[in-house]
């Protein structure tokens, strides 16, 4: 299965970039499942009802949150009859919505997809990984679906690395989101899983984390906020990460950096790409 | 100008893959400048003299430290008698040791090197900003050097890009340190400087940040500590940057990464290795 | 009935106070039950077998514990031997002893006797509100037993105060435990739940929370340690709280704050102290 | 002398109690020196010019701040022309007003009065420590001034008491506050410098730190802001210490608390009320 995953949307340069460039990859490489970080997608705060649907138009099968998941009130509301919208697992019983699903593909497979929050340096939430565990051992790989995607919103590396392995060889791809930042560490571990820190940001880096520099600098240096936080302007990068499994076990076979337009070293999944070698 | 970062040496194995490539790239590329960030050299925790020397050996021309810099007591001591042995520059006032220098290079070339801690989900220390815009307004780029090399030791990734931009123009690479994780998102900024929210660690992959996971993996699912963190066992990659200034100006005018061994997709500054097109 | 709460016994002065004093104490007053937290009663940091014994030898009909609660390994063993030693309840499952307890009184009466950890600024454990909420529900005050207590160690105060109210009605005593200072704001909440926010702990004022203040002070201003945190000498106060129930509802009719020894300004629950005025 | 320090006030019901009480007390005991800590002194966020004015016509001659001081943005203006208006010390430099002024006594006599903030568990300043030891040895106590105060506004309790230590003999009184929970550790350290690790807030303790409960309890039990902090209403009680220096040495000679009104037990400082035994 062809796997890809693109990290959070930020306002509106984030959304211009996926709507132009994730449909023309999935036409390149006709992916069975596309799953999309939309946390930040309204102007760097929340989703709203219009803006999920743009994502889902764009390719999206499954729209994943995380802590900015409430910030447009609204969602509270749609996603109670959004299935394929998650926000994070370890949110209170009662929380509106759903923290994972079981999706079927176009391609006549499933998926388990699983959104979920670190706690390590964030808003203390339910155990992540009691969660998690218990949503792939209700949906084990391969007994019960043909693969399995964690979005895992965490700040610390620690926590992200220590539920790669924590989940290794029990799922398809573990993905970190949140500090909007794309790492270079993604590979399949010993027993499996593809593994990647963080999946960066959709939006523009010319910035601070996808805002506009000025208000961020002002609050580090002089400690009183002056104004709001608000999106960068430039040009976007969608980003994000492509998994191929091994049909046979739900496991990876290969992972790489998706990285289309803006200011940061393209990277496309060049084994979904090159051309076989042509018999002479 | 060509400068070289190598972000934080964990333990043994960091320490051999360091002592093996870096020689070999320095070989290869004849860099004016190479800093590497030593803090976790020993078994992880902090650096005593001997490593100290070993990582000089091995080609750096200055090696910084970051929160775990103290962790060897001995580094109290012979940091004093060390001027290539950076503390971040942010400690109180009195703590033993520099934060910043100013080195001459084999070159003939002078590089000022700054070394800082952030404080966001750190340990409070001094205003990082603060500290480094004097000593960059005390040895102005192009005026007093020929390049400003900036480590910040920090975790979140919103400091860091802040403190990129807030040094645009005035440095010629900012880059991070502290995660252990290389990020995707180097680029020079729009006024000049080179920028990496973090250098990755040079240890090994197959780790939670360069440990054996199965402590950490303990302490995230049982909340009770049950052993010792210890460096994982594994191929080690050498993770770090690359920057070529620009003579004239000592901004960037490119940055590429390095990743050489282990588990990650390994990378090299091309600019520095193609050969360029032979005239006919 | 009489409830007594006897805040974190801190090292040898913690307990040499308690031993001397809460016999004493309970001679004079004959409570119906005494809860006393010993997270710290071993050289301040965890309680050992010993210990426990040497507080439950004193008066304590149940010990609590906190964040310090294994400090010393041997208490992951006898605490599942020693019913009326509790744990933080909201420690992942699987975590050994427990977290509540149902006690019979010499007085022929039941108690609940509930431990928990907060979330905010500590290490995350699950949710303290609904696993609290959960133990009162399956043993509601006045149908299943006479009295409710809970411990709730927790650092900020916005935290202990929401729980506080969020237990209003339901529970006789909501005291705080873990930041070592005790507070001045006992009183009885508009729903009848006496209230403290911290009970303060049984040890040395002369000291940081407990311990000698030359090691903090200079990890607060050189931000390097030089040594290990250790109990201070001096004399030591034993701190808690004294609350009179209602037996028709299990509520508080009153609350006072218990001070013996040392620094602080004495204070003892004058309502149990002070003779009627006789009959002529 | 005669000192009295009065913590946080919290919107109107904090205005009215302490407008209330304080002259009351002011009359009674006619002290040197008034503080009052002022930062959530309009509806709960910050401060207006116009009751800065209200607290000093009530008997402020000083008022201090934390980290709402600039909730209110008109206060960045007014705190220039308002030498009695001082904001935590350990802002950056370039921050509007000052964090320590000395005042002259309507008793002839001169104090020392210093506002700072910690940093363990909040936004991260300059070094308070640091800054406070600077005041503190540019206007030594005795030699430069009668009486020196330092409301330090902090979360944690250590960070307090080592504070308290770190001054013990060089200020006559070292008050926290931030908490919003009145202490009863206040005594007289070996030294001679007057502590207490909270004042307590000026407002209604029937609340969440003079908030109402409900959106407190629902954030930590949903986790999802329904709506906006706001005071609670009820009985208010004015919070805070008194403290009798010795006019030989300005270090403290007796500390007691003073709570008016409201819910909570209340105290005044018996040591300026008592009679003395008449002469025969
Ligand atoms: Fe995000
Ligand atoms: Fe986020
Ligand atoms: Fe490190
Ligand atoms: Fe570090
Ligand atoms: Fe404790
Ligand atoms: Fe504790
Ligand atoms: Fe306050
Ligand atoms: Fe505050």
């Amino acid at each position: 299965m062809r796997l890809i995953f693109i990290g959070d949307v930020v306002g509106r340069i984030g959304r211009k970039v996926v709507c132009r460039e994730l449909p023309r990859l999935c036409e390149r490489v006709s992916p069975d499942l596309v799953v999309v970080n939309g946390e930040n997608a309204a102007g760097g705060f929340g989703i709203t009802e219009e803006i999920f649907h743009e994502l889902r138009d764009a390719g999206a099968d499954v729209v994943t949150l995380g802590n900015h998941a409430w910030d447009q009130k609204e969602a509270l509301v749609f996603i109670e009859r959004e299935p394929r919208l998650l926000r994070p697992l370890n949110y209170p019983a009662g929380t509106p919505g759903r923290g994972a699903g079981l999706f079927d593909t176009a391609s006549g497979k499933t998926a388990l997809v699983i959104n979920a929050m670190g706690r390590l340096f964030m808003d203390p939430l339910g155990d992540p990984f009691e969660a998690i565990e218990r949503e792939v051992e209700a949906c084990p790989l391969r007994e019960a679906c043909d693969a399995t995607l964690v979005d895992f919103h965490a700040e610390a590396t620690s926590e992200k690395m220590a539920l790669g392995h924590f989940l290794d060889g029990r799922a398809s791809l573990v993905v970190g989101t949140h500090t909007h930042v794309p790492t270079a560490d993604y590979h399949v571990l010993a027993n499996g899983t593809a593994y990647m820190t963080d999946a960066g940001m959709s939006g523009t880096y010319d910035s601070v984390i996808g805002m506009d520099p000025a208000e961020p600098i002002t609050r580090f240096t002089r400690k009183i906020p002056t104004g709001r936080l608000a999106p960068a302007k430039g040009e976007g990068t969608m980003s994000g990460v492509a998994v191929e499994t091994d049909d046979a076990t739900g496991l990876a076979l290969r992972i790489g950096a998706i990285r289309v337009g803006g200011a940061l070293e393209p990277a496309l999944p060049s084994f979904w790409l090159e051309e076989p070698a042509e018999a002479p």
